[in-house]
C-alpha cells in the first residue's frame, strides 16, 4: 500500500475539475484562411484540399455570410491570401497594388464590421519567380530591397484597412522596417509575424491553392531547418524585439514543441498556422477510415492550445464553428 | 523613431484581446469559509471580521441556501470549520469526534447535492492547548501522535461524506497516512493541503471566529519562517509526493510570489486562502477612505489568479457572487 | 540599416553549422514494434497499416534478420507486443503466461545477442474483455489486483529474458510494484513507462494489429485526458519516482509539446511511440499524392529528436534504417 | 515509518542556519519618498498617509537630518518628487523647469554627500490636466511630444544632480530617448523605469500627497492592467532593451509575483513601490487592532526582498530604520 | 548613437552596488575538512596537499583551538574523516566502530560547543578492500549489506555527538535508511548527501591523505560518470526525496554548472567540496609563478558562491579566516 | 526494500547507454589559439606556457600542417592572435593596420582552404598603453573612439579573409558597430563575441604570450567583476540582441555555472576560452604527480561540453587531437 497517487480523486468532482487550468476553445480563437482572386464570379474548388475554394473578390462577402451569422460560435477573424495569375504578376511583385486583397478588404469592412481581417503579406504571390523576397539579378536574395517592397506593400494594406498586418515572408529586418513605417503613418495595427516558420514537407497544397510554387530553387535560404530549435526561438524573440505583436509557428503538429517553447520564452499570445498538409493527412487517413476525422481535428486543436497557442489558423475552421455550436 | 515597442496595439481589437491569456474569475473558483457550533441557534458575529458570523450547526443550511440558490454565479463550494467550546474540548484533542462539522455534513449534502464541501481537518479547535498536533509532556510536539491522531480525524470526516480532505496542521508525514488510510478504506476524494503555510502576523482575525490561538507558545515549531522561499516549495513538493491533490498558498496577498514558484515548480491545482488579516486590511482601509472595498476586493482576486491559483478561499465570496452576476 | 540579425552568417561555415547543437538520428534511437502469434507459421498483414504483419513466433528470428544483419545501420531493438486469439484469453488476464512473446525471447535472444528486446506489458492483449486491468464484477478496475499482475507479468518476461520492461498500462502505482519485484529478485534491467499515454482518436489501426479493443467501455478511466498537460507531466515525474528509467509520450507528434515538457522536468531519456493513427495519416496522404513519404517520415523523426526523444518506436524503422544507409 | 521529511532538521543549528540562502534587510534596501513644494516653510500632513508631509524645499534637509545622521541604519536614499499648485502648472507641463526638486537637489547634495538622490520623472505633477504625458486636442496622448518632453526634463534634472532618474509615466519609448540624451551629453548615471506599474486601486492617498489626479479620463491608456502578466513582464523586458539599470514593480504586494517573474526573467535589480494603499490598509487595520503594525510591515517588507527585490520604496522607512537598529 | 548599455552606471553609486544581489563569503560558509587517527600525538604532513596533516585524535582539540578561538571570523564548522591503519581494518568494515573520530567527537563537542561538527559516513576508510560498500565474493557491491551497515555506521556517529551526517558512499538508498534509523531513534540531526558525486581525476592526493584507495578495481561503479549532467541532478533529487537535508557537488570547480543546475531544480542549500586535485592545481601553479594563490583561491570561492552554494569544504579554510579578517 | 532507484540499470546495455543525451567531443569543436608575430623565422617559446610558441607570420602554414592534414581528428579551426613588438604600436592603436595576422591570413585561406580562421579583435596588441581601448587623456576609456576604432579594426580583418570575427574588447556597443559595417559592406562572417570575460586571475600566462599586460592600470574598468553573474548573462544577452552569432565564456573551468546559464537564456552555440592559468595549473599539478595530465584535461573538456560549450578554445588541441585519434 506505498503508492501515494491516484489521479482520478481530483478529477471527478465537476468543482474540482474546473481548478485544473485548461484553456477552451472559443470561435475567437480560430483564423479563416480565404484565397482570393481577380476573376469576377470565379469559384474553384482547390485539388489537394478538397472543400476549400479560391474565390473572386467580389463573392467573398457573400461566401463568408453564412459563417459571419451563425448564430452562437461563429467566424470572428479571417487570413487574406491574395492569388493572382501568371500573366498579373511581375519580376519585382510590384503587382501586390493590384492584389484582389486590396479589393476584398473594403467590402468585407463595410459588410461585417467586427470581423478581424488579418492580411498575408508577402511577394511570392506576385512575382513571376515565385520568391518571397527581391531577387539579385543570380537569384539571390537582395535583403534591402526586400525589406524596403515588403514594408510597401505593409503599408499599403494597412491603409487600404486591414486590421492585422502578418509578413510572412521571412526576411531579415522586415517587422522592423513595416513597424516603422506604420509608426510614421500612426498606423497602430498590431502585426503578427510568421517568426517560426519552418521549410516543410507539408506545405504541398497550400501552394496549389496560392498557385505560389517557386519557379526555381527553394526556400531554404530563407526558411528554418526543422531541426533548428534554437533558431526558431531567437526567431520569435527577434521579431517581437522589432515590434511584433503577435508570433507564429508554422506548420503546427509537427512543430507543437516550438509553440510551448516560445510560450516559455516570449511574453506575446502564440498563433498557429494548422497547414494543407496536415489538412491533407487527416482528410486522407479519414477517408481511408483509419481515423474520425471530428475527433482527430479535435484532438489537434486540444493540442495547439495546451501548448500554449490561442490563435489558430485552420481550413476546419466551419467544421469547429459547429462542433463548437454542438456542445452548447 | 527607434522605439518599436506599442503595447496597445496589440489590445484595441476584442477579438485579438482575447488571445492574450488571461484566467477569469468563476464563480466555481471561489471557497467560502464557514464557521459552525454544537450551539442549537446560534449566530454569532465574529467581532474583528464584520459581516462574518459562527452558526450553529442545524441553521447552517437555511444560511447559507440564498447563496447556493443565486440565480447565475452562485456559492459552489464552502470550506467548513467547527468551533467548539473550551469545555468541549480534551488534552489530546480527541474531541473531534464530536464536532459540529460532523453533524453538518449530512444535512448539507443532502441539502445542496452539487456543493462542495472541504473540511478543514487540525487538532487546534479541538485541544484544549490549541496546538495542532499531539505534545509531549515537556509541551513539545509528538509527531508520531500527531500524525495517528490527524489522519483518524481525516478518515471520520471522509467516511461522514466531506468532499475535500484539508489538512491544515503542518506536520511532517500527515499527508501520507492521510492517503494510506483513505487508500486501504478505497475513498477517492482528494487532498487539498495547506502546505505552504506560513507563521505569520496577518491571521489575528480568524483565531477570534475559530477561538483557537495557542494557550501557550506558538506555531513556529511547525509553521513556516516568512523567508523561506524554499521551504515553502518544498513543502508543497513533498506534499504532492505524499498525495496531495491539491496545495495551498496561506496567507494569500502577503506570499503571491509563492503562488507564483509553486505554479511553476508542481503539476497540481493551487488553492490560496485569503486569510483574516488581509480581510481586516480592506475593509478598514475601505471604511476610512483611503481605497473602494469592491475595487480593491477585486484586484486581489484578479492577482491570486494571475500567479496562478484557481482556488481562492475568501470571506469576499458572497459580495464575489454578486460582482460576478453584475458583469453579466 | 537598423537591424542586426543575419541567421544565416553562423550557418555557412560546416565547422561553424557543427557548433549548432542538434542531436541526429543514428540507428539505436529506433525501437521497431512487433506482432507475435502463437499461430505456427502465420504472416498476417495488418489491413489498417500496410507493410506491417503478425508473425507467429517460430517466424520472427528469420523475418527480423534482414534487419538486423543490414550493413551500416540495422535494427538495434524491437518492442515484442503478443497477440493471442480470443480463445487463448481469460477473464483475469492470466494467459500472459502463454504468450507468444515468452516463446520469441529465448530464439531472439540466441539468435541476436546484441538485438534490444523491449516487452510491452498490459493485460489487454490476454483479457477477454481488453481491459489493461483487472476488473471488479462492476467493470470498473481492481487496483491492486491489477497491480499484482501487472508485475507478475513483468517479473515473468523479464526472468524469461526481456531486456527492457515496458508496462503500458497506466495502472497508478505499477511501476512501484513492479520494480520491487524485480529488485526483489536481483533483476536489473531497466523499466520503459508509458508514462504519459493519452485517450487518443490516434491509436485504431493498432487495435487491428494486436486486436487489443475493450470489449465494452474505452480506456478513459486509466489514459489521460488531451487537455491534460500538467497531468501528462505529473505522470512521470511519478513513475520517475516510483522507479522507472525511462518515460514515454504516445502518440508522439499529436503531443510533440509533452516530449518537450518532460525533457525540460524529468532527467531521464524520453521515448515517444509514433503510433498506429501517425502512421495512416502520412501512409495515406502520400499515397493521395499530398506529400513525400520520405520527407514526412524524416521530418517527423527530426521533430521527435528535436523535441528531446531519443527513443522513437515507430513503424517506419525499416524504411528509416535505409534511409540513414543511403547518406553514408 | 514511511515518511522521510523533517524540516526543522536543517534549521536548529545557527550554522546550518545560515547556509540556507535568504537575503535580510539593510538601510541601502531602502528608499524614502519625499514630497516636495514650492512654499516657504511648509510642512503640511497628508490627510491620508498620517505622518507624512509635504515640506518646502528650503525645508528639507533640516527635516531629513535625524534620518541621514542617525547611528547605526540610516536614510541612504530618498525618491522627491514636486509638488505644485495649479496656477504654477501650465498645459504642456512645461512648468517642470520650475520644480521644486531642482531647488532641493544641490541642497541636498552639499548637505549629505552620501545620500542617493532618486528622482521621479513625470509629466502629471507640471501639467493642469495631470495627464502623464502631452496630449492632443481631443485629450488622447501624442506619444512623440511626450517623449521628447519627459526626456528634457529627465535631462534637466540629470545636470542639476539627481544621481538616478526614475520616469513613472509608462510612454512607449521614453526610456530610449531619455537614454540617448544622457550618452549624448555624456551622464552616466543610472535608470530606474517604473516599467510594471499597474493601473491600481491601491494609488487613493498618493494622489492625495502629489496633488496629481487626473482632472478628467483616468490613466488606463498608459498603465497596465492588473491581470497582464506577460505584458509586465514584456514591459521590463523593452525597458532594460532600451536602457534601464534598474525596474520597478508598483503596487508591490499586491503584485508580488510579479516581482518574482522579473526575478526569473530580467538581470537588473528590481525595485518595488510600496504604495500609499498598501500605507493605509496596515495602518488603518492595525489602529483597529486586527493586525500588529511592525509585525505587518516587517512580513510584508520580507516578502519583497524574497520575492527578489532589493530596491524598496516605502513610506515606513523611518520606522524601519529605528527597527533595524533595534536588531543590533 | 545606438548602442544603449552602459553596465558601469549602475554599479559606480556605492548605494546601488548595494542592490545587485550577490552573495559574500562568510566564515559560517567554510568547512574545515580534518584528517584524524588513533595514533597517540601523530602529526603526519600529508605529502600530496602540503600544509595539510593527520592528526591523532587527543590532538585534535589543540590543534584546531587556534583557528576556533580567532578574533573575528573563525572556524566554524569542520568535516570529520577517520583513517585508520590497514591493520586496523577488516573485510566488511566493520571497524567503524573503532573509528578515531568516535574518540575526536566528545572531545570537541566538550572543547567547543558551537563548532559543528560534519562527520563523513563510508566504509572504504574501514575495509581492508578499500571500497565504498560491503561486497559479494566475486567482488561486486552487494546492496543490501552496504545500506544497513553505512546506516549502522550513520547511527552510531549520530549517537556520540555528530552534528550533520554526511554519508559519502553513493550506494543507491542509503540515504532512505540512514533517514529511517535516525528518525526511530529520534535523532534529528541533519544529512548532508555527498549526492551528486562524480568519478573524477581530482580526487588523487586526498587518496593519500585518508590511505583509502581501493586495493583492486576503482568506483566506476557507484559513481557518477563526469559527462552524467542529468544522473547528477537526478540523484541529487532522489536523496532530498529519501530524505537529505543538504546535498554536495563533488569536486566543485570542474562541476560548477552542476551546482548551478542542482540551485535551479532542488530547495535545500548546496554545498560544494573543493577536493584535493583543486588544492593541488593552485598550489603548484602558484608556486610555479603561473599564478597568484590567494587571488585564485579567493576567485574559485567566489564562483562556488556565484553559482549557488553556500556550504563550502575546503582546505584553504584556515587562510580564508585570515583573508576574511584582512577586510575588516 | 523501500529505495526504488538503481541509476546503473538504465547504463549497462549499450543501445540503452545510447538514449543518454550526452554531446561527445568531436575535432570541429577544437579551436587552437595561435600566436603571430611580425618577425621572419621567430618560433619562441612562451616561458609560462610551455610547449606553446610565437611564430613569425612566413612559419605558421608549415607549423600548422601536421595538425590540419593529420589522419582522422585534425585541425579544423584557429584562433589568430597578433603580437607585435613596443616599437610597432601606437599610442591609437591604429597599428591594427601593420598586424602579422593580416599577413597571415592569405597564408592560410590559400594553404588550408577548409581551416577556419577565427580572428582576435582588440586594441590591447596594438596600443603602446596596452588597454582595449582608446582613451582620453586622463587615462580613461574614450567609448566612441574605441567603438569606431575597433569596428574599424574588424572590417579590415574581415575583408582581408577572417571567416569569423572575434571581438574580446568588451567596450559597450562595439558589436552593434562592427555588425552594421560589415552589413554595409555586405560582408557575412559571423561574429563570435567575448560576451562574458571575467576580470580574473587566470590570465597571467596569455599576457606573456600575447606581451599584452597595460602599462598602468588595470581591465576591471571594462571585464566584468568574478561575482557578477546576472551581469554575464546580460552582456551575452546584449550582444545577440546587438548582432553576435555566438558568444562566450572566458575563462572555462571557473565559470562553468555561466555556461549553462548562457545554454539555459540565449539561443546561439556557446564558445568557451579555456585559458592559460587553466592550462598552468593542469601542466604543473600533473608535472607535480598531483594529477594525471590526459585525465584531467578530458574531464575539463567533458566539462565544458556537459554544461553547453560546443566550441572550445584551447591550448591542449593538439594533444586532444590526438587522443581523439587513439579512440578510434
Ligand atoms: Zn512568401
Ligand atoms: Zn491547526
Ligand atoms: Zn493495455
Ligand atoms: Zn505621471
Ligand atoms: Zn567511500
Ligand atoms: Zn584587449
Amino acid at each position: 500500500m506505498e503508492y501515494k497517487h491516484y489521479f482520478h480523486n481530483s478529477y471527478r468532482n465537476p468543482v474540482c475539475r474546473s481548478w485544473h487550468s485548461t484553456a477552451t476553445l472559443k470561435d475567437t480563437n480560430l483564423v479563416f484562411p480565404v484565397f482570393i482572386t481577380n476573376e469576377a464570379g470565379e469559384k474553384t474548388e482547390i485539388t489537394s484540399m478538397p472543400g476549400n475554394f479560391r474565390y473572386g473578390y467580389e463573392r467573398i462577402v457573400e461566401e463568408l455570410r453564412p459563417l459571419v451569422e451563425k448564430k452562437g460560435a461563429h467566424l470572428q477573424a479571417v487570413m487574406l491570401f491574395g492569388v493572382m495569375k501568371d500573366e498579373e504578376k511581375d519580376r519585382k511583385g510590384l503587382s501586390f497594388a493590384k492584389s484582389p486583397v486590396l479589393k476584398a478588404l473594403p467590402l468585407l469592412k463595410t459588410a461585417f464590421p467586427s470581423l478581424l481581417l488579418c492580411v498575408d503579406i508577402c511577394l511570392c504571390a506576385y512575382t513571376t519567380h515565385g520568391h518571397c523576397g527581391a531577387l539579385f539579378k543570380d537569384g539571390s536574395i537582395n535583403l534591402k530591397k526586400s525589406q524596403k517592397r515588403i514594408s510597401d506593400m505593409a503599408l499599403l494594406f494597412a491603409q487600404i484597412g486591414a486590421d492585422v498586418i502578418c509578413p510572412s515572408d521571412m526576411m531579415d529586418g522586415r517587422i522592423y522596417y513595416i513597424k516603422q513605417k506604420l509608426i510614421s503613418q500612426e498606423l497602430h495595427m498590431p502585426i503578427m509575424s510568421y517568426s517560426t516558420k519552418f521549410q516543410s514537407g507539408f506545405y504541398g497544397p497550400f501552394r496549389d491553392a496560392a498557385q505560389s510554387a517557386p519557379s526555381f530553387g527553394d526556400r531554404a535560404a530563407y526558411q528554418l531547418p526543422p531541426s533548428g530549435r534554437e533558431l526558431g526561438i531567437r526567431a520569435a524573440l527577434r521579431d517581437v524585439e522589432e515590434g511584433a505583436d503577435f508570433v507564429m509557428v508554422k506548420p503546427a503538429m509537427p512543430y507543437l514543441d516550438l509553440i510551448r517553447d516560445l510560450k516559455n520564452t516570449v511574453n506575446v499570445p502564440i498563433a498557429c498556422y494548422h497547414v494543407s498538409g496536415e489538412f491533407a493527412m487527416i482528410y486522407h487517413a479519414a477517408k481511408a477510415g483509419a481515423l474520425d476525422l471530428k475527433r482527430a481535428v479535435l484532438e489537434s486543436i486540444t493540442g495547439f492550445m495546451r501548448a500554449g497557442a490561442t490563435v489558430i489558423i485552420t481550413y476546419f475552421t466551419p467544421q469547429l464553428l459547429d462542433w463548437l455550436n454542438e456542445n452548447n
